[in-house]
């Protein structure tokens, strides 16, 4: 029989990558918690048709297609498939897909349980979802998203805290240089008017997202091969170089800007934003306001974020904004302003092991390994893991009678720091040998001596 | 356009539910980890040449297959597509599936990372699995796992810790009344030769397992039937009829089993669990030896287990057993003995919902919201959140200016206990109005008088 492999572009986890994955979710949905979010789970499936035609073109391609159960060919017109035409046949032969992503699944449940959910709606999600994408390294076909979404309530308080969360995250994370950079949509908005962009603003919002890539230069070649005017280049550029303090920055779209309603009031916004953040404690993180921050996704309208790790190359590791009208795409009549936002777990895995933040107890898990001499020895441990056990310390005890030394590595490769060595000896006295495995030293200790020891220094 | 609908037999978790869910989940989890479990995760999708052919040919029948992405028509031969035979053309079209159960793809895991990997390896796995089954009552296409096995032992200390770790989820999950079944493939081959089933052993296990069900009339009858003779039938009841303790089973299976060699093994075995058991602290656990238990899946070859709630309709919530050769599938030079359980979370949520045993703290998420008569009151209420957070309390505030009551109405509808209700009273005095949602009562208290009481009362 050939060795099984693995579907390409997933993968296991195993303990150890888990162990560090788990610290990761847990942080997470802790700090989400402590903002009042509630946990909710979608099903893997949902019809193709929640799914298509949310994502564009390429997003329906990239869609995982499950095929109807039974005899799925019974009912299909024989031209249909005499035409081989993949794309015309799917439609027939499969109903259901895998999620794309965590947001369309969530304005489903909330267009189907509108009725029973309390407004303001704060939900967070965490959950994989899956891309025919081409894998390669950090994109993978199935990956887990960590969303959430205050929606029903247009209040900034909002805005704030996701700021918040993010800087609680990272501080329980233990990373620290970074830039929540944050922008509105009204002021891109602002930008184009003042650029003459009309109609043309799509190719503006790609060019000026670029400003960190390709620089001014790139830049302004780029609008100009678009048919955008010196002038308007010009007036672009003159907002765009605003630097110093976020005050310096409003100060300058307030005066450029001010004059457009919308824009003047989505300064306005991102000013009321930094207030808030400074009531609810938040005065040193890292906000920078990036006039040339765009973000992609069409259904943005009002603020958005971006989040980097300064000395990482992953890119950026957390996203979102504000939405009007997420729950249109099911029901036109259902419009609730929302605002969101989402964690990479991969990225922030990778930056957390690329600047090796991951702290040592996170990968231990069990505290104590018994280890014995022989069958007398064994017996004896069993109450003593008994003990431990009820104390609520997570130990084990080697399972067979093998030589001490192999006892030890299976401590050591599984990172236990541990090792209670029983023999004769320490059956008689009550006194056990109790082996630090990083250090090799060896102390005499009793029992309720070891217990006080490991009870104090909790796992994280 | 159309009110959207989940695919059949797959449900969202909305935070009420996903409340209780965790629940469960993280006592599961804490008590694997207690006792040395590791966490291991495998993807949603495995190459259908890895599941295929191990769950017999209905399990083939249930997988969900997934469709090859891109133009998967391109390449398969017109004949094919002309004979319209669903099951000839499904391995062309799909090459992937959703897994199936965790075991298939644990020891999947186990021969691909063999060399990685420390024996005797033990992992525990709580994920989702797919089954394309017709839905109903309690059966569900999409529903979670929790599996822990160790491989790479024949101890029967695991075995032991088996019976202990269901002692202790239940213990934490308040679950009292319940029957932990504990029975030995070597008993039943016993039974086989005692009965004369020589080659007909199947059939023997399948009409004892039904001794619960159909009586003992009903199972001589079936027996008769497949042609078993009288004294067969009466020789096998004799031992059936074992009453009493576990000792006085063990007694009877001696002298009636003892001949046979491998029989007398694992009543060996059986009375080496019940010490181990015991020594373990686990005198007091409702294990009970019986004889009739079979469960059907084939790969077990050493002791099986399954559990029941006394009074709870759901059948057995738990289940599992050793076996010898699981990664042989995969390799036939891979045999390693190894022995695994696994909860089904959802019988034990039914089951806990039908007793009532949810305590009302695992439902409540956010310990205090923070309510406001206006504006001010409102900016006021973000110094009073942020001491609260900054405490490590749960808290939130009502982002909006609304009525009071509307403020109210979402804590209830939330389970917040606790409203803080701002006015200008409060604001000038600093002592806070503190609402408690349950009775109504209000009392009030400085801010550090509420932290005090909040972080004395962690949820569970």
């Amino acid at each position: 029989m050939d060795r099984p492999t693995l579907p390409k572009g997933t993968r296991d986890f195993g303990p150890a990558v888990m162990a560090k994955r788990q610290f990761i979710f847990k942080t997470i949905r802790g700090v989400f918690e402590r903002y009042g979010f509630l946990p909710l789970e979608t099903p893997a499936m949902e019809n193709l048709s929640t799914l298509t035609g949310k994502y564009g073109d390429e997003g329906d391609q990239l869609l995982f297609k499950v095929l109807n159960s039974g005899d799925y060919l019974k009912e299909i017109d024989p031209n249909l498939l005499a035409g081989r035409d993949s794309r015309q046949l799917t439609p027939h032969i499969a109903e259901k897909g895998l999620k794309y992503d965590l947001t369309v699944p969530f304005a489903r449940y909330v267009v189907m349980n509108r009725h029973e959910i309390t407004f303001p709606f704060k939900r967070y999600q965490i959950q994989p979802v899956w891309r025919a994408d081409r894998p390669q390294k950090g994109r993978y076909r199935e990956f887990y998203q960590c969303d959430a979404d205050v929606i029903g309530t247009d209040s900034l308080i909002c805005e704030a805290e996701i700021i918040l969360m993010i800087r609680d995250v990272f501080e329980k994370l233990g990373i620290t240089g970074y830039t929540i950079k944050i922008n509105h949509r009204g002021v891109l908005a602002g930008l184009a008017a003042i650029t003459g962009a009309n109609g043309n603003e799509g190719a503006l919002f790609v060019a000026i997202d670029k400003l960190d890539k390709i620089g001014e230069p790139g830049v302004r070649e780029e609008l100009s091969a678009k048919g955008f005017s010196a002038e308007g280049i010009e007036a672009l550029f003159q907002v765009l170089h605003a630097a110093g303090s976020n005050e310096n920055k409003i100060t300058l779209l307030r005066s450029k800007l001010g004059a457009e309603e919308k824009a003047a009031r989505s300064v306005k916004d991102l000013e009321q934003v930094f207030g808030l953040v400074k009531e609810l404690g938040g005065g040193e993180a890292p906000v920078e306001l990036d006039i040339a921050l765009a973000r992609g996704l069409s259904y943005y309208t009002g603020c958005i974020f971006e989040v980097k790790i300064d000395k990482a190359s992953v890119g950026s590791v957390s996203g979102g904004g504000r939405y009007d009208n997420l729950t249109a795409v099911f029901d036109s009549k259902e419009r609730s302003s929302g605002v969101g936002f989402s964690f990479g777990v991969d990225r922030l895995y990778d930056a957390m092991e690329e600047l090796k933040l991951f702290p040592e107890e996170v990968q231990q898990s069990t505290q104590a390994l018994v280890c014995h001499l022989d069958e007398a020895c064994m017996r004896y441990g069993l109450h003593v893991l008994r003990t431990l056990r009820a104390k609520g310390i997570a130990a084990e005890i080697y399972p067979d009678v093998v030589k001490v030394k192999k006892q030890l590595e299976y401590a050591d490769k599984k990172k236990i720091p541990i090792a209670i060595v029983i023999g004769s000896e320490e059956m008689k006295s009550g006194v056990l040998a109790v082996k630090q495995l990083k250090t090799g030293e060896q102390h005499l200790k009793t029992l309720d001596q070891l217990i006080a020891e490991l009870t104090a220094s909790e796992k994280p």
